[in-house]
């Protein structure tokens, strides 16, 4: 896993620009190949979803989309019909200024909900036509400020890189950024989460890899079981680097998306620690995934977490909500913190001060064994601290 | 609604003592019928319900329960095989205490869960097979005491009392006690709720009845969206104050059970605000209250509720969240907070300034009419606060 810029996939290029949104920090940003690319989209299931997820999502479907421009600081949902024409106005200026078709780029927006955009401000991005001075062309990519600019609550540009050997040995790479802190439930989809790769690989195959690597990725990762209206994950694959196997490419994309996902949870607003909760013994992968989801959702146990406090029992409480999986008993059920077992077995006094030294840790592992069968899932979460409840009190004031 | 010592039920007696569970407040309680009852009960769906629900359950099937042991500051779940002989032995010293055969009694426990309960302690409430000096009898029964000896983080005992009239004009008497702040998303259960009514009625009405007002009043309060496993409610009918209209029962039931409601809401743990959502125009119940259930278990609403933050769009976030009801779309969708049309109205900066004055106040309202038929259902709960926090990081430590 390198983050050095040397190892970025061929054949990309970025702009970025500070449009006024909401303050002087960069808001706007645009990635496209330079060559025609395929791609492949999930977006959320959310009935609220806004006009930047259902235009991306029907233009997603031909598999055919060359980039992807983000706007921040503003989701665009919850808008009317002024949020549709405010979208597609903001796919042409950024077509004006990548000189791409505008039918041929997705389009992002994450921030607050129910705010129309400030257009006049966007719409400054372009001078009689032309890109106005203050927007940073860069090729190849500058993946980092791409990143940045899609921050809102975020702490920390979220992005990683892995490489892998295409048909003939040569090297192939791809690069993931992604944003989101809060409101992260995704189901089916993610937060704002991209794939650039210079691979070569058919659009079927993209499609399996890519549906795969994001269920078992960043559709496991709750900072509060709120699901964005805006969630967006797309892939683009330009094919520079020459023809590769499909598990080559699965391989460097979980690896990818992995480090996304975990950086993600790492970032939860206000989250001191990295939660990771792991289910096994399970009859199936949705039980383990669920179990595994009502654990690290839970808000007891991420204050538990958050205070260190070795108040176990909570995660027997998160288990026993799964109240449809009739097959959960406590007579098979196993709960372990990292390696100190704590049910069924009987601890003491100096079993709870281990654990709680233990969860003082910055990455606390839970792992349960239900004792139904042999399937499981990991899923990533952080801690609730009274930082998560400032930040969200406090929101657009 | 009084909560007057003279309105209470006759014929309960009640039983208050510290047993030293955990430290020196009253701990344990007794609220039994002097004469033989009717009773129904409902209990936690939970996988990891604990052996005092098993019990009760099994006991309450009869329908002739006489009436409840409680015990405080220890949930006795996950305990294993001595958690349950722990209960039944608890529910055979409450029968010599109150001499009513043991198998009459329910018995229900709350606190932390996964530590077995000092019984030693509680068996010193026993001296020589009589109760000890230090059990507090009471005839008619001391509600306030029992409520308060139920309480865990509580910060106010929760008892409320109505008054109706039988079929020759005679007044008949309701009486409910309950505790709960944290751990509370009840799913056909309750925290631990216990009604006493006077009352004559037969036990098929009672149990139809009792489900209904369940439905509509406890099974409606949220604080955490986190599910006990220890949820008990239970009603007792002795028939003292005589023939009473179904009807009429139903009408005390149901006031005395929205005022616990309300109660459990407002002292919801860390809560500075009582949350009210109702969602109306809805194609069925069962929608209504799915929705209002989403926005009153949002973090992000909860939060925005805490702080005063105008930031209306996470309801339609919370709405969005219904992935699986196709009808709702914004379109149709209308959200209000109090009297201030926040969606589709397009609501300016004076707006938002009215709105987060109103978000003040110590009791919000959010309404919300769906578009996809004509139920409605509300919902209860609570701000989430830096205290919820604090109160849930530090719990056993």
């Amino acid at each position: 896993m390198a983050e050095d810029n040397r190892n970025f996939p061929q054949g990309f290029e970025s702009y970025v620009a500070n449009a006024g949104i909401k303050d002087d920090t960069d808001d706007f940003s645009i990635v496209v190949s330079t060559v025609p690319s395929i791609s492949v989209g999930v977006f959320t299931q959310s009935r609220f979803a806004g006009p930047s997820v259902l235009i991306s999502k029907e233009r997603s479907s031909k598999g055919l989309l060359r980039g992807v421009v983000t706007t921040s600081k503003n989701a665009n949902v919850a808008t009317g019909a002024k949020g549709t024409e405010d979208a597609l106005k903001i796919t042409e200026i950024a077509g004006a200024i990548s000189r791409i078709n505008p039918e041929d780029l997705a389009i992002a927006s994450t921030g607050v909900i129910g705010r129309n955009l400030p257009m006049d401000r966007i719409e400054g991005l372009l001078n009689a036509g032309r890109p106005s001075s203050n927007i940073r062309k860069s090729n190849p990519a500058d993946f980092h400020s791409v990143a940045k600019a899609m921050m809102t609550t975020d702490t920390v540009e979220k992005i990683a890189t892995s490489t892998g050997r295409n048909l003939d040995g040569a090297e192939f790479s791809v690069t993931g950024i992604a944003k989101g802190v809060g409101m992260i439930e995704p189901n089916m989809a993610t937060m704002l989460a991209y794939f650039f790769t210079d691979a070569a690989i058919e659009h079927q195959y993209l499609s399996e890899i890519f549906k795969r690597v994001i269920a078992r990725t960043l559709n496991c990762v709750s900072i509060d079981g709120d699901t964005s209206t805006s969630d967006t994950s797309l892939v683009f694959a330009n094919g520079l680097a020459g023809q590769v196997e499909p598990g080559a490419l699965e391989q460097e994309l979980e690896a990818v998306a992995l480090a996304l996902t975990k950086a993600i949870a790492r970032d939860g607003e206000g989250a001191t620690k990295l939660l990771e909760v792991t289910v096994d013994c399970a009859r199936d992968y949705d039980q383990a995934k669920k179990v595994a989801k009502l654990i690290v959702n839970s808000p007891l146990v991420k204050a538990a977490v958050n205070g260190a406090d070795p108040n176990w029992g909570r995660v027997a409480m998160a288990i026993g909500k799964a109240e449809d999986e009739k097959d959960i008993t406590p007579e098979t059920t196993t709960i372990r913190f990292g390696n100190i077992e704590t049910y069924p077995a009987v601890i003491d006094d100096a079993d709870l001060a281990r654990l709680s030294s233990m969860m003082q840790d910055d990455h606390v592992l839970i792992h349960v064994s239900l004792g139904t069968g042999n399937s499981g899932a990991t899923v990533w979460g952080c801690d609730l601290s009274d930082g998560y409840v400032r930040i969200n009190a406090d929101y657009t004031t």
